[in-house]
């Protein structure tokens, strides 16, 4: 009944759901580098660890720790990294 | 590279990752009430909305919510319940 996901050969795994906060996916990364696109603003949280996020126009790169959140605009590429497996929760607005 | 389980018929499903906590896993619960058990220590993380709680000899029933956590010891069985898909941490101590 949940929708799984892989991204990048599946280094990238998240699993859909309609959560309290609207529509979700939690996942998890593998450490490395990815660029993900968005096609609704996005509220990621990282839950565990910290992920390292380069948002669109930007030059440097800012990191978030457990529990914090950053959000990404609509229609954009954001890069993030991180060297370890991080889970996140991403809400989609 | 991600290994997913699913429980009670997909009503729960996990993906499983070496942590900068250690081993822990990420997922989600629909709606319902679960007996879960254990075979290590766990500190379960409610990442959204909340989790109702009966620990193993207890008679009443505890709710946390979101990024609060409770502690489940090793080799028992503990009860919990939701009412919306809901996503959660589970750290293996």
């Amino acid at each position: 009944m949940f929708k799984t996901n892989q991204y990048f050969d599946g280094n990238v795994v998240s699993i859909g759901m309609d959560s309290v906060e609207g529509n979700a996916t939690v996942g998890v990364m593998a450490a490395g580098e990815y660029e993900f696109g968005t096609s609704s603003v996005e509220v990621m949280t990282v839950i565990s660890g910290e992920l390292t996020i380069k948002q669109p126009g930007e030059t440097e790169w800012k990191t978030y720790r457990k529990f914090e959140s950053f959000v990404v605009a609509k229609d954009v590429k954001f890069k993030v990294k991180c060297t370890q497996d991080t889970p996140y929760l991403c809400l989609y607005k």
